[in-house]
């Protein structure tokens, strides 16, 4: 950034004589993974008028609350859900040493992927697979199994660590709100505990901004040592009429800009733009691009469903992400 | 701080002949309402060494969370906590156009003023109070009510607004702490929603730092526009082993500054000290001056009982604040 300013500067009377966008302002772009077009004119503009103060799009900082969804906007969602991966991975590692969970049917239909039977009778299977698997344990142990998983784990499809699977342009879009003011908060139905492992060091989320599905821990000092154990009482799903209630729950004030791509985000993106007295501004992300990631609205093949907020879009005013169209960038380099 | 560390280099032959401290160096003083003393000095040293990069005291400044109980620590908790007060009064502005509730023998012990029958059968009394004056309205509906209620009650003693009975010393200690990087966070039994009416206003503290008890809120949507209507299920008390709890849920990430003011925040306490891999401090406000504010430990009158925190403290190497010795100012100016 720094750089190609200088080049501007240094090369400014050429770059006058030039009517085209020339290579040093795409070098300056804080978007260079979308495409240019009404989408990134908007997410852009919108940033810029919250920034300038006296004009009629000004937010004031403290007020720069954007939310966004995670599996699905921040990164895939398919074939499962990165965290389903996890449980998952962790059962079949599990079942070994407890065989008697071999007779249990929630078992058995996690193990044969069966997705539907775990959702049957109000998620009865996968509260018990998040059960065998996230409960009982402290904090930190819940953790470390997360660091150790991802170190392991690959997608199947992109063949790559699964917190290296994020959306490049979302990558961008975060980094550019922030260096505006904005505070990026992450509201997902996906477990905190599991996203706040690596939210900060891949999305540069610190674990304060991120709201999740969560049952309560419990404090107790074992050995003279405090503890903080995993349960899942008082479970709450953050998903749905939850999001608005996880906003409100831990930031306490409305957000200007919300960013899904599911119906599971439609409560949220009513909350933000619905009677806000500052401008705001709801995106929904389109995923129609299977050559490069997935395509998928009504049916999908696991978490995803995108009916109602899509429809509700036009008259709401909330703004269409296209994947294919609009994402030119996929995800960013594997580190080494 | 800059001022005075040029006029130090630029006097610094006459100060080192000076042992007592000079006028230079208290004008610059971030906490001149904390009398010098020990005290004072460990928590000034805390702070410097925090933000010293290479020291042994050193954290990086993600890190830097220190949270605060609230009544008691940061405002008084007599002769009721403030929220108790609000609730009392708002109970008794509502029972003229509910005389049904005349014959609930919660709301007589409410209205009689008999704290210890409201606190029976595990807070019975009070959950039902909570009930008549915080359920069912919205959000908005609710934080209006407080803000009413500021503008009009005074407190019984110092006959000011609650929300001026602050401790000056702390509103200094909160301000150094966020010039030195620290993000400063409420703890509190106290409602999340009744502080954050004012926190951001009065303690400079937004409302996504404020960690306080809460029912979950249902978000629906009524007439085409969202609303966030209040209910006590789920109820979180945020008060002795909720408060590390709540951190958990809220921050994920260990404090390293506590502050409290009874066995409360014990828990609280333990969790940010014991096993902390970065420096840390626990501070215990003790309540030791009957002539400008209350005296009380063992038996308290309200909220507030300190005996087991206190008497850990040595072992724990806590910090001891003596109310009376350390606390040289008490309230900042009124508003005009």
């Amino acid at each position: 950034m720094q750089f190609s300013r200088r080049a501007w500067l240094a090369t400014g009377s050429l770059l006058f004589a030039v009517p085209t966008v020339t290579q040093a302002v795409v070098a300056d772009d804080p978007l260079p993974g979308w495409a240019p077009g009404e989408v990134k004119q908007r997410l852009l503009q919108f940033v810029e008028q919250a920034t300038r103060e006296g004009g009629a799009g000004f937010i004031p900082v403290a007020e720069r609350i954007a939310v966004f969804d995670n599996d699905g906007t921040l990164w895939p969602e398919n074939p499962v859900p990165f965290q389903a991966a996890f449980a998952l991975d962790t059962l079949r590692g599990r079942v070994a040493d407890h065989p008697e969970w071999q007779a249990d049917p929630h078992v058995q239909a996690a193990l044969a992927g069966d997705v539907p039977a775990l959702l049957a009778n109000q998620h009865a299977g996968l509260l018990r697979l998040l059960a065998l698997t996230h409960q009982g344990l402290t904090v930190a142990e819940f953790q470390a199994r997360v660091e150790k998983w991802l170190q392991t784990a690959r997608h199947p499809r992109f063949e790559r660590r699964y917190d290296e699977c994020v959306y490049q342009p979302m990558l961008e879009l975060l980094a550019h709100l922030r260096s505006r003011g904005f505070q990026t908060w992450i509201v997902s139905g996906g477990g905190a505990d599991f996203m706040r492992v690596w939210s900060e060091r891949v999305y540069g989320i610190a674990p304060q901004h991120v709201i999740g599905s969560h049952g309560r821990v419990k404090f107790e000092m074992r050995d003279g040592r405090p503890r903080l154990v995993k349960t899942l009482d008082h479970l709450f799903v953050d998903d749905r009429e939850g999001k608005p209630a996880g906003i409100h729950q831990f930031i306490g004030r409305q957000p200007v800009l919300a960013f899904g791509n599911s119906d599971g985000d439609k409560a949220m993106l009513e909350y933000t733009t619905i009677d806000n007295p500052r401008p705001s501004l709801g995106v929904i992300l389109h995923h129609t691009d299977a050559d490069r990631e997935y395509a998928y609205d009504a049916q999908p093949k696991s978490s995803g469903k995108l009916v109602e907020a899509l429809a509700d879009a036009p008259q709401r005013g909330w703004l269409v992400v296209d994947f294919r169209r609009d994402f030119r960038s996929l995800f960013p380099a594997p580190r080494q």
